[in-house]
């Protein structure tokens, strides 16, 4: 199944000024559609660390998405932070200079073209009705910061990212962790294409855990299930 | 100025069964103590993963924060993956030990005690009112992933992380980014000392740029405020 991280780039979430909303948006998305979310990181506006976080991951991932950085002002690193991953240059594409150009008119600028100067090899992908095409480096999918932009050109370019979607079964008990942990080992080395994760609730009256097993094969997934139910079964 | 990192540990968050509210509160308390985050990254529960970023930011930063995989289950790999970040192995710890067997009686089994296996040099921080300590390994500070646990006994060691608070001010423009964008590259290479952000807000009407300047050099901040005040004023 195919695995993918998130890169979100801005120093206005690491330092609070935003709360960020792509991450939870992308983080739910992914899990709907069946692809594996492998890493999330916030990194700031500094092309060392844009370029080594990217490289890194797309080495690792089968797709990057990264968020913001892709503006027309002095804190708009991205672009050019991804050419640096990949060892190359940036340079204006024509298509994109001809949209900034027809949208904005006499107001066209430098400052403006710098959205339309794209690392050297990257690739534009024009699903759906969008203005303006999404920009990809090899596995690297670059979003707008703008939530709401962002999610609009998520969507037109979703289908690429579909596979076979996990699915998740939750079981409650009152029962402890430590009381619950040896079945839980015992499952989890019995059925290894079963993810179980064990969350305590102690602000419940009475405090309850609940386990989630997790798996695309659904025979081992329902036996998996059926043995941990039984195991931490408030008679077992 | 002291920097940090957070590390979030835990399958539940990539594949949102639960959104994360540890990073959030991390977030604003560390910029309302004045230490700066330089990093945010969320990693499966997998060992060779976490060895690696907490290895990677404790080198980088002066403080690194982890939360999740510190309970009694097959999932909580922490504690013996911070180890091997630095490594060392686990030991149990006498004082943790314990703690867990006056709090839990016979309930206290193996699979309980492994929470007081912790890192060979690891530190007990015990202040404030906090029935367990906080356990921390070099510039590794380990909380737990319950957002109420990591809550409370983030607020007991909160005076270890406090420096001089960054001063935020906001400017509001309705002219467009790549107008204002000369100014601002000018104002961030006049005083370097400022951090400038500049967000586009295409959902108010009309349209505005919220820029915000951002710094611990009163005189400098408030030059550079000035300055791009003027700059992107509508008459200018």
């Amino acid at each position: 199944m195919a695995t993918a991280a998130i890169v979100i780039i801005g120093n206005e979430i690491l330092s609070g000024k935003f709360v960020d909303e792509n991450g939870p948006f992308l983080i739910r998305r992914l899990r709907e559609l069946g692809c594996d979310l492998g890493r999330l990181v916030v990194i700031p506006d500094v092309p060392e660390v844009i370029a080594a976080e990217v490289r890194a991951c797309s080495a690792a991932f089968d797709h990057v998405f990264t968020t913001g950085g892709v503006g027309p002002t002095h804190d708009d690193l991205t672009l050019p932070s991804i050419a640096a991953a990949f060892g190359v240059a940036v340079e204006r594409h024509p298509a994109l200079e001809a949209i900034l150009r027809k949208r904005m008119g006499d107001a066209c600028n430098d400052a403006a073209l710098r959205m339309a100067e794209i690392p050297v090899g990257a690739e534009l992908w024009w699903d759906g009705e969008v203005r303006y095409p999404l920009v990809t480096m090899k596995n690297v999918a670059i979003f707008p910061g703008v939530p709401a932009l962002l999610r609009l050109k998520f969507e037109a370019v979703a289908h690429r990212f579909a596979g076979v979607p996990v699915r998740t079964e939750r079981l409650w008990t009152e029962r402890t962790e430590p009381e619950i942990a040896g079945a839980l080992t015992e499952a989890a080395s019995a059925w290894p294409s079963v993810a179980i994760g064990s969350y305590p609730r102690f602000e419940l009256q009475p405090p309850k855990v609940l386990v989630t097993l997790e798996g695309r094969h659904e025979a081992e997934l329902e036996a998996c299930v059926a043995f941990v139910a039984a195991a931490i079964a408030p008679s077992a």
